[in-house]
Order: C-alpha cells, then structure tokens, then sequence
C-alpha cells in the first residue's frame, strides 16, 4: 500500500473552501510520512490488515500536520518544505481554523478503524495528543526559563516529538491483535528513536552542510533555542559556558558572527561526540527492543527506518 | 444533576501550567451551560442515566468554549463575558494552543460516553464540530462578500450556532436510547431555537437597553456585520438600502453617529417587526416539535428553556 498516495487521494474539494485549500495545500507538500509508515509497519509485523490500521495511520499524518501548521503560526515561520506556510499565503486566521478542522479530520478518519478497537485507539490517541500540547507548551517555557536541565529538556522532546511515533507504532500493534508487551515494546521502540532523532535534528543545526541541508544552518542559535547541543555545552560550566550565556542573551539582526562563534565554542568543549553517542545510544537501545519482537520483513524494515531517521543529513 | 458545579470540578491543576490554567480560566467564566442542559434534559425525556450522558455533556460545554477562545483570537475580541479573553490575558500563542487542548479534552471526555455507544456518539460530534468550524469560515468569507442573501445567512448561523445546540439535544436522546425518529425531532427543535436564538442575539445588538445589555449596544454595525436585521433592510433596496451600504462601507473611531443613524434606518424600514416575527416563527416551529415527542418534566424545561432564550434581554 503506497502511503503517501492514501494521503494526497484524501478529499479536500468542498466549500467553503476558505477552509478546505490550505488543508489540501499542507498536506500536499509532502515529508517523509514517517508516522503513518510506521503504524502500517507495525501491523504488519503482527500480520495485521492494512485497510484495518489505514484510518489510524491517515489520522496520524493529518494530525502530525495540524500541529505544523499551528507551531509554524506561534513560531511565526515563514517557510515549510520550501514553500510559504499557511499563515503567510492566506492569514493567521485562516491558519487557525484550518488547523482546527485538521484537527477534527483526524479524529474523524481515526472512527474509521474496526469499532471495537475504536474505544482503545481514542484513548492511546487523546493522551498522545495531549502529551504532544503539552510538550509544546514546554517548548515555549523554555524560552523564558532561565535554567532548564537536560532531564527537563529530554521530557520536553520526548512529549514534543517521541510520543507521535511510539503511538503510531503502539496503535497499528494494538490494531493488528499485538499482545500488550509487545505494543509495550514497540512503543519504547518509537520513543527510543524520537529522542534520538530529535537531538540528530539538534546536531544538523550546527554541523550539516549548507549545501544538503534543508534549511538554514544555525537557525537554533540565531533564535536561542537550548537545544541538546547548547545544554551539553553550558553543563561543561567555566568561561566557555558564560560566553555562550552572553551570545544567547542576544537578538541579532546578522547571525553570521554569532554562528560561527557560537559553533567554535561547541566545538572546543567537544560536545559533538557526546551528542553523536547520545543518538547512537538512544538508537542502539531502539534497535535492542526490536530484537524482542518477531523477526520479519516488518521488523527489517523498522530497523532500516531507525537507521535512516538518525543517520541523516538534512 | 448540577451540571455547572460538574463543569467547574473538572480538574486543570496539572503540569504544564501555562497549558491547562487558561483552560480553567476560560471555564470558570460562566455562562448559561445552555448546551451541556440540553444534552441532559434530552437524556431525562427518555428516561436515560444522568450519569451515562453526563460525559458528553461535559464535552459539549468544553469544545463549546473551545470555540469561543479560538473566536475571540480571530476577531481580537478583548473581553468575554466580563473578563479579559486569554489572548489578552495571556498572549495570542497561549490562546492557540490552550485552545487546541480544550478540543483534545473534549474528545477525552466523549470518550467517556458508555463504550457501545461511543462510534455513534463520536461520529454525530465529528460531523457537527465541522459544520462549526464551516459556520465560522462562512461568517468569515461573509465579511468581504458583497452580496449575502438571507439563505446565505441561515446557512452560516444554522452552521455556526444551531448545530451545536442540535448535536446536545440529539446525543442526549440517542445515549438515553430514543429511536432515531425522537433523535431526530429532538435535532430540529435544536436547530429551530438555534436560529432563533442567533436571529434575537442580531436585533438585540440594535434594540436593547444599554443598562441590562451584555455589551455595547450597535457593536454589529460599528464592524459592519450583516446580520439578519441588516439584510432585511437591505433586501428592501431603495434609497434607505443605498445610505446603509455607505454607511457600512467605513471603518471609524467614533461609531456613536453611525449607531444612531443605521438604527433610523432600520426603523423607517419597519424591520424590527419583521425580525421579531422570524424569530417568533422559529421558536413556535420548535415548540410544534415538542408536541410530537413524551410529555413529562423534561419536556416542559425544553420549552421553559426555548422560551427564556428567545424572550431574552440581553
């Protein structure tokens, strides 16, 4: 079943449709579709029905795009996938509520699944859901929070992003008849893979090449963002920590200086290595767990989607 | 059953804070909780369990303020009911994602609706949350369309405001166990009082006494707003429509000259007997729907009900 297809065959031509266009228009720029592949991988590791997990996995995608459109709003970003987003090619307005009936259609495609596992796939979505708010809203308190420890930063990308593709696993699991171990497992599977990815994402910031990277290099130091890299460096404390302080208290017109300053100090206090062993051990325990589940073409295919996910460059 | 004593012990005191306590706030607001009383007065017609439909009575009254935070960012109202909105309080970003928890929370407490139930219950929510979210982009759209008909009107406040009245009424009846014929009077009588509740609300902006009235008196005219009472003036043509146009074509700091002007108009064209009529119609159409259903208490606190919102001041 080709995924991506499911997703731009979805029907968006009804009024008004004001409303209706920029959902079609987001979800037609495409990604990776990482989280409906992998609920559909994990049914079929239990020998699932791809039309039973289909809803879920669809609802999944539209959801993971609700939350971009609305972050790209409160982020005040101008560009997603390479084109404008929602709010600067019509207006805020418009990308609120567009977001919201995102929102609603994926819970409307996620009624699609067998209705006995409906009242159990609502729930692992709610509190997922939920947990995904709340981890942006972490996000937005870590803007103004002077200290933030790696633990709480961990929390933080583990609500914000982790959870969107352990459920994902959990539920195409449950969907497909999994026993609760082995949803159990898969979803610290998705977790496992979350948090590594996550901090790949914060090293890409810092140290990818301009030329592959989908975005602009040091995006992350130019807005402050204490991302892993930056919390790795400040934990080493001495003068390097306090200069790094200094650089993040400030708001830049130009960032090149900041950038190149900022990368330079990363650097002497070595906290690439540490950071590229975190994601190897985040995956390598991912890659362990799935070592406890049925071996098939499924699991090949998890193990290759982890690798890919966290050995990428842009 | 107190429903709004249930309604205000629902617990917010949780982590992230800056989440969940523009959720309490905007809660414990108030209001008339007309729609989680309907959901339960529908349930007691037919004899149902307080506490089966309680549930989603509480989801009602949660998405129902779900739409007025997100709303209020829209229109960059500053005050609802009495208190500053939470994007004033807060800030806009707060607004959005605390609303985006508000319409997960909704859907967490309708899953709480007994299991058998639950497809039914979701499928009827999903589609009247979509019709809402269309009300509101039709309400949008109106505002730089030219020409709206009446038709176009009911359309757009039988999406944005009926609905969700229906949908209370017609979840109550069918968790209760009402045949479908009963769900579906219940569902008419809801949208009949919607309308008329929507078509009152537009002439009391023109015709209620400062002293009792909620907000400013004219606040549809300052912004230009077509509402019924606006059309029907205009359908009449002549010079009168022509002067309303112009005067609906500005936008001015001081709207006290405009009020005055825009309501002589509207009583040379004799429209207020007119609108009164309509919503008089409306509300006899729904009481007629009444008649076809049980006769006991919970009927009679449908009329009560039907009454008081369409003989309403303020």
């Amino acid at each position: 079943m080709d995924i991506n297809k499911e997703i731009l065959n979805l029907d968006w031509d009804r009024e008004p449709y004001g409303l209706y266009e920029p959902i079609e228009y987001t979800l037609a720029a495409g990604g990776k579709r990482v989280r409906p592949q992998l609920a559909m991988i994990a049914s079929q590791l239990f020998g699932g029905k791809d039309e039973e997990v289909l809803p879920a996995a669809l609802a999944l995608e539209v959801f993971h795009n609700f939350t971009l459109l609305h972050d790209d709003v409160m982020d005040k970003a101008d560009v997603r996938r390479g084109r404008p987003t929602v709010h600067v090619k019509w207006n805020e307005n418009t990308a609120i509520l567009s977001g919201d009936q995102m929102l609603i259609e994926a819970y409307k495609l996620l009624s699609g699944v067998p209705a006995d596992k409906l009242p159990r796939v609502l729930q692992l979505f709610n509190q997922m859901a939920t947990e995904i708010c709340e981890g942006q809203q972490y996000d937005v308190d870590f803007e103004s929070q002077e200290h933030v420890t790696i633990d709480e930063y961990l929390k933080m990308i583990r609500l914000k992003t982790s959870v969107l593709l352990a459920n994902a696993l959990q539920t195409g699991a449950y969907i497909a008849g999994a026993d609760e171990q082995a949803q159990e497992a898969l979803y610290q599977f998705g977790i496992n893979i979350g948090l590594a990815f996550q901090i790949q994402d914060d090293i890409l910031d810092v140290w990818s090449d301009p030329k592959t990277f989908g975005k602009a290099v040091g995006g992350d130091i130019s807005c402050n963002k204490k991302t892993f890299v930056y919390l790795e460096a400040k934990k080493r404390g001495g003068e390097e920590a306090k200069r790094l302080e200094e650089w993040y208290s400030q708001v830049l017109e130009d960032n090149t200086e900041k950038i190149a300053v900022v990368k330079e100090i990363f650097e002497q206090l070595g906290v690439r290595d540490v950071c590229e062993q975190v994601v190897e051990d985040y995956t390598r325990k991912a890659m362990r767990i799935l070592d406890t589940l049925p071996q098939n073409t499924a699991t090949e295919q998890l193990r290759q989607l982890a690798n890919k996910l966290n050995t990428r460059k842009d």
